[in-house]
């Protein structure tokens, strides 16, 4: 979003096929795929800004998406190849956790790609996880813009003491460990859940969350531009 | 491990196979799989409690599970199979989100599954992969013993006040759409991550923590034992 309103033309693919939760985060629930004379069109969310998730192709959004791995493939290859996806600046691809079937088939479909953003929560047992998925992008070729810290740390709105519910901090340890990029961090904060669960595409460009992600897209955006001009 | 207290015999699987935080959560991460004259043999925790993950069969545990779909369905059947559980009350089967191979798989090798628990938070936006795996496990013709919230609410340790970060209740709200039992909530606290991180097994009996849990095990026997007198 803070890319798109930047001026650049940014698509966003929503690969997370068991659980598509970009319609309703955007706002965008009750919006169906286009059809134009170049062939399907991805959900303009806003001037710059368009999507595509398997949540705007089910009829009835309590259907669960039965699938195993090879359905996966194919219905990636169909978002990837088959949509008319026009003119654009960034392509972002929104995966599941873990390194199964969803990102091993971008980068299989997907020759080359820019980077990927790690997301990490700041305690151990999640930094187990992203220390494994390190490796798999690593063992993938594929460049790591960085890593990304959400629920980092909370401040409590009445008395605005610090209580770090699933700590602080473990998403920039674990870039220092692997020599990364550390982008930033997202606290805990139930205004994030707000915005979700009611689709606000627009926050407060002066609030401490929109704060917070600029960081981030502008650390990401560094990054980008300086490999670019390898 | 409430089960495995109260005297029954319990296993735990972890089909995380990406994410396998339970040697970690447990405390067990540096062990590793037994051999016995009657086959392989699981990671005995407790006395009442064996414990089988992906994690005790890897050797350096930053390295990713890179397998597509049908690998882990291999995986798992071995994991099933090619183990010598012992006698057992329970098998636990603790799975990763969604509505993919995992999840089809336990459903295809295991014939007459008991019964299974949907965890969900409370906000909105998970909201909606709980309703499509509700779904799904009633495709799936297994009997559905609730609903289980986690991060449900927020109490500041500091002044006491209650702060709804992921808001409250939606779990109970979507077992009532489906008319499912609700099991119970366990809050959003700094502790439990701190019990996992270090891999503590057994907490403070008295404490609120486990309390919420005793009551969702309670809530779940209650209706495993009406089913099982049908």
């Amino acid at each position: 979003m803070i890319l798109a309103e930047k001026g650049h033309k940014v698509d966003l693919l929503d690969c997370d096929i068991h659980g598509t939760t970009i319609p309703t985060l955007l706002g965008l629930e009750t919006e169906r795929i286009g059809n134009s004379p170049k062939g399907l069109t991805p959900v303009q969310a806003t001037s710059n800004l368009k999507v595509l998730s398997m949540g705007f192709l089910i009829q009835n959004k309590d259907n669960p998406v039965i699938w195993r791995g090879p359905m996966k493939m194919s219905a990636i290859k169909q978002l990837l190849g088959n949509f008319n996806w026009g003119p654009l600046d960034y392509l972002i691809i929104d995966l599941p956790p873990g390194t199964g079937d969803e990102p091993l088939s971008i980068a299989q479909i997907i020759p080359k790609i820019t980077g990927s953003i790690i997301v990490t929560t700041p305690q151990d047992v999640a930094l187990i996880s992203v220390r494994k998925s390190i490796n798999f992008v690593k063992k993938l070729n594929i460049p790591i813009v960085g890593i990304k810290e959400n629920m980092s740390g909370f401040a409590c709105p009445y008395c605005g003491k610090q209580v770090n519910i699933f700590k602080i901090g473990g998403g920039k340890k674990v870039a220092d460990d692997f020599n990364l990029n550390f982008l930033g961090a997202i606290p805990l904060d139930p205004k994030i859940v707000e915005i979700g669960d009611t689709g606000t595409i627009t926050i407060d460009k002066d609030s401490r969350i929109s704060h917070a992600f600029k960081t981030i897209v502008a650390n990401a955006e560094k990054f980008i531009k300086s490999t670019k001009n390898l």
